[in-house]
C-alpha cells in the first residue's frame, strides 16, 4: 500500500509486453506496477519506475522483490515452484498460487488434472522412449512437458526418427494426438480470491507457424451451443483449478467438438483484444483480480474486433518510425501497440487492432497494417 | 531517437496527469515519455522511468532536459516565453512553437489576435485602475492575464469594491463582459507541423465553481450548424495561429451563438473523454503532432460518452482504495482513471468515463461515480 495514494502495489515477475501493457493499465488505477526485469532494457523496464533488476529463478532476488509489493504476480510461467512456496510461506501473496500455476507450467499436470475434471482434450500420454511413442501411435505431436511457448516445444511427429530426434534431447515430454481442426478459439477468464467470475466473449485464434498471428473477435459465426460450451469449460478450469487473475483457454474446434489445448494464467496474446474491443482490458482485469477488486465489465465495445500480432521483419528496408507512419497514414483508424523491442526477424514486436462493423474488412486493415510494420511496404 | 526501438523520444516539460496518462499513450507507440518534474512524487514522475528532476523556469534545467529529446512540449503552458524562445534558438524543436504557445499563456494576446481574426469572443478591454473598470461597466468579470486555472484567476465584479480587491494584487488584469450563458462546449482539435489537422466532435463541458467536473460527448441536442460553426473556429484558430499539438477551444453557447471564452495548447480536461469515447485519444493524437506523424481517427468509439472529474474529498471517511472497490463493485462498465495524487480537497485526483447509448443513463452513472472517489459513499 502506497502511503501518499493509499494505492496497492502490484509486483510482476518478468518484463515482457505483458508487463508493458499492464503497467498502463495500472497507471489508469492511480498505480504504477511494480517489475522484476532480467535486463534494463526488456519492454516493461523500459517504461516503468524503480525496476528491479533480478533473476525470477533467484530465491534472495525474489524474496528482495516482493517485499514491497501487495501481492505478485506473473509476466510469464516460467518461475520455479520451489521459490514460489517459500515466497507463500513466508506471507507473500503469490496469485495465481503456485498450486494452481503449476498446470500452466507442466502440461503433464495439466493434462492429469483436465482429464480427471472430465474436460475435453485430445489423447495423451506421458512418453519417454521411442516404443512408448509407437505404443501411442504415429501420427502424433510430442510436446514438452515445461517450458515451451508460441510454438517451441512442439514437434509434428511422423516418423519413429522424428520421434527419435527430439526423445534425444532428454526432456521430458507428452505425446498428444493430431487432430483434425476447423479452426482454434480461445476464451479469456478472469478469477478473483473471493471466487468471482468474469469471462469475456470467445475468440477465434488465427496461428501461423505455432505463433498466434490474428485474434477475431467475436469468433465469427460461432453458434451459441458451442460458444456456451466454450465459456463453461473456462469457468470450470478457473474454478476447479482455483486460478486467481487472468486465465485463457485455448481450444481447437473440431468435427466432433471443443479440446482444450493450452492454459495460461496471465494475460494473453488471444486477449489483446480487449484494449479496444472490450468494455475491460484484460490487463486491468488480471490488476482487478489479483487484488481481490471488483471485476470489470466484459461486454463487446465494438460489435466486431481483429487484433494483428506484429512480428520483426527480415533486416533492411525502414526503419520502424518509418513504417509506423505510413501504417498510420494508411489507416488513420488502427490501433497500434509497439513494445519497445529491438526488431529481430520472428520476434513478437507489437501488435495492431481495429475495431467496426464488417468483420472481413477489418481482417484486411490489420494483416495489412500489421505487415506494414513487418515488412516495410 | 532510440537506437534499439528505432523510435523517436518526445520530452514533457511538466509532470501533471496530462503527462501521466500521455505516457500511458507514447507507450503503445512504442516510446516511453521523458517528463521534466518539480518533485520526484508528481502524477508522471510516479510512473514514467528516467524522469528529469528540474524547475521549468530554470533556462539550464530545460536545457538540459531537452538535450535527448526528438521534440519538447507541455504538460502546462507556464513555461517563460524567453526559455522557450533560447531553446528554440539553440536548435531544440518546442512544439507548439513559442509564439503560438503564447496565446494559451497570455490572454490579452489571445483577445488581441482572435479579435483581429474576427472570431467571436466576449467584449474585452485591458485594464489596470478603477476607471478602467468602472469605463468598461459592471458587472464584469476580470481575468489574470497570465497565470490562471481551474478558475483561479477569474473573478466575478459586481461593484467597484469588488474589483478594487483584484486590482490591488497588482496583477496584469482584463475585463470581460459577463455573458448570458445557454451552456459551455468544447472542441479538441489537432494540428502538426506539416498543417494536417483532425478535429474531434463537439462536446459540453460542465463547469462547478470554475472547475470542469463533466464532458458530454457529443454535446447533447447541438444542432448541426452550431457544431459546423465551433468546429471551423477550432480549425481557424488552430491554422491561424500556427498552433502543433492539441489545442482545446473552450466556447460559451448563447441566445447570440457561439464566444471563444478559452485556449489551452495541449491535452485538455474537455477532452479526457476521448480515451474510451474517440477513435484516438487526445493523449496519442498530442504525441503524432508534435511528432509530425499522420493524426489519428478522430471518430466517436460509442455513441455516447460522459465523463466526471474525481476532485479530493473532505479528510476522514474510508481510504481512496476502498472507495474505489465500492465503485468498481457498484458499476462495473466505469472506467476509472487516478492519478496517483495525494488526496487534497477540491484537486483534482483522477477521472471516471462511462460509454453507451443513453446519455443521461450514462450522466448518472458517471456523476455517481465520480460521487463514491470523492466523498466514499
Amino acid at each position: 500500500m502506497d502511503a501518499a495514494t493509499q494505492l496497492p502495489t502490484v509486483g510482476m515477475i518478468g518484463a515482457g509486453q505483458l508487463a508493458r501493457m499492464t503497467h498502463q493499465a495500472a497507471i489508469a488505477l492511480g498505480q504504477s506496477l511494480r517489475v522484476l526485469a532480467g535486463d534494463p532494457g526488456e519492454s516493461a523496464a523500459v517504461v516503468a519506475p524503480a525496476t528491479t533488476l533480478g533473476d525470477y529463478r533467484d530465491l534472495d532476488d525474489l524474496r528482495a522483490f516482493a517485499k514491497d509489493c501487495t501481492v505478485v504476480t506473473f509476466d510469464h510461467e516460467h518461475v520455479p515452484q520451489d521459490a514460489l512456496r517459500t515466497l507463500v510461506a513466508e506471507g507473500v501473496d503469490v496469485l495465481p498460487r503456485p498450486d494452481a500455476l503449476l498446470h500452466a507450467q507442466d502440461k503433464q499436470a495439466m493434462r492429469t488434472r483436465l482429464g480427471a475434471l472430465g474436460l475435453p482434450q485430445p489423447r495423451w500420454a506421458p512418453v519417454d522412449s521411442i516404443s512408448d511413442v509407437e505404443a501411442f501411435g504415429l501420427p502424433c505431436v510430442l510436446k514438452a512437458a515445461t517450458g515451451g511457448y508460441d510454438g517451441r516445444g512442439v514437434w509434428m511427429i511422423d516418423t519413429p526418427a522424428d520421434a527419435q530426434t527430439v526423445l534425444a534431447s532428454g526432456i521430458r515430454l507428452i505425446a498428444e494426438e493430431r487432430m483434425a481442426l476447423q479452426r482454434e478459439l480461445a476464451v479469456q477468464i478472469a478469477r478473483s480470491p473471493s471466487g468471482e467470475t468474469a469471462v469475456y466473449p470467445v475468440v477465434e485464434t488465427v496461428q501461423t507457424g505455432g505463433i498466434c498471428t490474428e485474434v477475431l473477435a467475436p469468433a465469427p459465426h460461432l453458434d451459441p451451443a458451442t460458444a456456451d460450451q466454450a465459456r463453461r469449460i473456462a469457468e470450470t478450469v478457473a474454478t476447479e483449478l482455483d486460478v486467481c487473475g487472468m486465465l485463457a483457454v485455448e481450444l481447437f474446434q473440431t468435427s466432433k467438438g471443443l479440446f482444450v489445448n493450452e492454459l495460461a494464467m496471465r494475460a494473453h496474446n488471444s486477449g489483446h483484444w480487449t484494449i479496444e474491443g472490450a468494455r475491460t482490458s484484460q490487463f486491468e482485469q488480471h490488476l482487478r483480480a489479483v487484488l481481490d477488486y471488483p471485476l470489470g465489465a466484459t461486454d463487446l465495445a465494438a460489435p466486431h474486433t481483429v487484433m494483428a500480432n506484429v512480428l520483426g521483419g527480415a533486416p533492411g528496408g525502414p526503419r520502424l518510425d518509418e513504417r509506423l507512419q505510413h501504417l498510420l497514414a494508411d489507416d488513420p483508424g488502427a490501433r497500434v501497440h509497439l513494445y519497445g523491442k529491438a526488431v529481430r526477424p520472428g520476434r513478437k514486436i507489437g501488435h495492431v487492432t481495429v475495431c467496426g462493423d464488417d468483420p472481413d474488412l477489418l481482417r484486411r486493415r490489420a494483416l495489412r497494417a500489421a505487415k506494414w510494420l513487418q515488412e516495410g511496404e
